[in-house]
């Protein structure tokens, strides 16, 4: 095997053993979160110390893990799960894993451009509520959130308080109905410069973006919003099923 | 307004920008996927000329637009979207947009640690087949496939035609059933050195990193994978519902 050869299998076998120690970092298998040591790993996944190494060095980048001289590899960031099914705030969402605090950055009317009255049903020049926070998880800056609401629920939000409730429970308490259903779209992108300073996460770090226009029950757009995720706090988890229609046949 | 709220407030003010006009773009509203001038933007979003600059480069630096003096601003990498809730192969999602093909970089049999042993219930050191694929879309590298799959529904696909097929499609006629459910996990990493050469992506690019484990019908589980796409070449999209319970009541 050639040199190139070699290098290429040792990064795609680094990969691979990365790709599941990741999923038992973030299940939190590791007791005290401490992972065995490098031997252990190299026998457990039949791979050379130098792969593991290599492994371990692809997840200390991503954030995941510290590794320690002398002491071994801990896992230093948790992760955690987001589901993809439900509509929920995020302090709904994490209410097992601590408490969310939301920084207010900008809440104001404005005259939104065409692309936001489009989708919020308004007319042209019918103004929102514009709301930007950077939301926490005890402590830790989780999410950057630009939110456009239209005006009859937005408004009453001037008087409420933002910092500790999402904006989720708050309209539905407003609008005196349930939310219904939301369009989501996802993406990862890179953190641009300012991004990366206001989420304190390094420069051109990845970020899941999230992009979601919530309606209320009787079905009128009332919130959208672009959040940008820390990608180093967060996953995603849903289910996706074969069978599209509803006696669930082979399609 | 002193000199830091000021960049601060256009910093802000750009991503805003940039965040409305990505949605229109991946939508592809702009015809011959050319953007208005930078002044009608600018009027558009009552913004000024500088902060529209700014929210292109922004969009430019996510791969999205190409910036050309005297020409303009315009679309340059298509988004491809996918979907979060029915289970289907990339060639089946995206066979509207061209040809998916799939370079086998590996296939073989291993003996596989017990992470994936377990998630695939199989007893310690039964075989796995275990294969990877640079998969393309009008020969666009779009993701990288880690995939494990149980012997008896994998050991066939070495005579298959994996170049130009789904592995479901070819797993149902294995199994002479259709796949049932899969679970899934969704993360944002930055891509490795390694990754991003092979993915022909720049060092360090947003990836949306997929990890699925899939069950035939009868709800075996057969297949699991840990993908990793392209950030600037696919969105995701789904939909998200309040009420949980069959009644569809306020939870």
């Amino acid at each position: 095997m050639g040199q190139m050869a070699a290098a290429r299998r040792r990064a795609d076998r680094a990969r691979q053993v990365a790709d599941l120690l990741r999923r038992q970092i973030v299940h939190g298998i590791f007791p005290h979160g401490r992972l065995p040591p490098e031997a252990a790993l190299a026998s457990e996944f039949g791979a050379s110390r130098n792969t593991v190494r290599d492994a371990l060095r692809l997840l200390h980048e991503e954030g995941l893990v510290e590794r320690c001289p002398g002491v071994g590899t801990t896992v230093s960031g948790e992760k955690y799960p987001h589901g993809l099914h439900q509509l929920l705030g995020l302090a709904e969402t994490l209410h097992e894993h601590g408490q969310v605090t939301n920084q207010v950055r900008t809440m104001t009317v404005i005259e939104p451009p065409s692309a936001v009255s489009t989708r919020l049903g308004l007319s042209p020049g019918e103004p929102v509520i514009y709301l930007e926070r950077l939301r926490r998880l005890n402590g830790l800056p989780l999410s950057l959130d630009l939110t456009y609401l239209v005006r009859d629920v937005g408004e009453p939000l001037f008087d409420a308080d933002l910092e500790n409730n999402d904006i989720f429970v708050l309209l539905e308490g407003i609008a005196g109905q349930p939310l219904g259903t939301a369009e989501l779209t996802l993406e990862a992108v890179n953190a641009d410069p300012h991004t990366a300073t206001v989420l304190e996460a390094p420069r051109g770090a990845a970020l899941l973006m999230v992009e979601r226009l919530t309606h209320l029950a009787d079905g009128s757009p009332v919130d959208l919003e672009f959040i940008r995720f820390r990608g180093d706090r967060l996953t995603m988890r849903g289910h996706l099923n074969r069978a599209t229609d509803e006696e669930g046949r082979w399609p």
